[in-house]
């Protein structure tokens, strides 16, 4: 069945289906960071995200999360509820590195005393830019109940895998999510989950598993993300 | 009377004063934009200033606002309470302009639906970044209770400023503010009101009337100050 692509991005192709309310989400091998400015892949990358974040979504299914997820068809594509997305980054921290470590002067690394929840614009041309509740209210990229929402969903799904991939021996350093109306208005998180928007550091060595090898040329990034979806299988779904 | 100079800033200095609970506030002739990469001064800027707070210290004392100015000595010489500075900048803006149009994108004047809050966290070395309500906590700048209490005071000051401003011919664009704790814990408006830290526009030709001129290089910087003063003096105190 010849698919129409509706929407290419850096790391996914988006295709209709058959069904006007499913998605078909590909995982690409390409590797970008820093806004697309650098570049680069590896092949079975699409499919390592793919599977990994198959098995978080079955994960967050167990607990309730509502998502877009239906069924992974192939080993890099996986069909998705289409959802309208909210041009939101949410991103959770529970340990200080990357922006927010450059942003104040704090080496990477500390703690924070509670999980910090975090809004990015979503706009390539304006690099993604940190927003405020309230510009996002100003500019209606959300509704004040939407982002209460999000941000109780991304704080419970924080609760989830922290304490799922400690057992795996990964500390979550912080994640990126993106959340999606459904078409019956229905907020659930969308995009995908994997180790090119979340940070995990090795528990024992706190050896960089995720994209950061790659955006900071640490090497073997093939083998981290092999790593990451070897130990994620061996959380319970 | 000599004076202990305990701080010197970009546009005042602070020198101790023989009451434990006072501080004299010196407004200087310089001026600086872009974190002091670019530096000017004109003569008598800093009376002019220090005369333009005066006067908004009066109304702000007629509404009820809480604050540390206590009299003006001398033209460029305020007595104000001694404070513990929230490391806070909060900006109110009216309409788009500055670094929020540069942020999104979006061309300088338009009106925004209500008036927005923001927050930088007071630090040279870090460029006074942008920082959400729970970083503010996280990071002990300010507690949740005194970051209410601060917001609020800036939409009450921006509700007293606005109309009376409009009546002199000044729209008020956007301002910023500082906020510290009086020595019995009492959150107080610190700091200065002056063309350097609002956005001003003539009402009728939009023309510039604050620190923008010198930023931009529009030329008549002390034209704009003194037409400032002029008029905010007619404003009933």
């Amino acid at each position: 069945m010849t698919q129409k692509l509706i929407y290419e991005g850096k790391a996914k192709k988006i295709f209709e289906t058959s069904n006007p309310n499913e998605l078909m989400m590909e995982y690409k091998d390409s590797l970008t960071a820093f806004n697309a400015l650098k570049k680069g892949e590896f092949s079975g990358k699409g499919q390592l995200n793919c599977q990994i974040s198959t098995h978080l979504f079955k994960l967050l299914s167990k607990n309730k999360i509502p998502h877009h997820w239906i069924r992974t068809e192939n080993k890099n594509q996986m069909v998705v509820v289409k959802t309208k997305i909210i041009p939101l980054e949410v991103v959770v921290r529970n340990i200080i590195a990357g922006s927010l470590a450059k942003k104040l002067g704090i080496e990477e690394g500390r703690a924070l005393k509670k999980p910090l929840v975090e809004l990015y614009y979503k706009d390539d041309a304006l690099g993604d830019p940190f927003v405020s509740d309230d510009q996002a209210f100003e500019f209606g990229w959300a509704q004040p109940d939407q982002l209460q929402q999000m941000k109780k969903l991304a704080l419970t799904i924080n609760e989830i895998l922290t304490p799922s991939f400690a057992e795996v021996g990964l500390k979550v350093v912080d994640f990126k999510l993106e959340f999606g109306l459904d078409p019956s208005g229905v907020l659930v998180l969308a995009d995908e989950i994997s180790p090119d928007c979340m940070r995990l550091w090795d528990m024992q060595t706190n050896e960089k598993m995720d994209k950061d090898r790659f955006r900071r040329d640490l090497g073997n990034i093939e083998g981290a993300y092999k790593q990451v979806l070897e130990r994620i299988e061996r959380i319970q779904v």
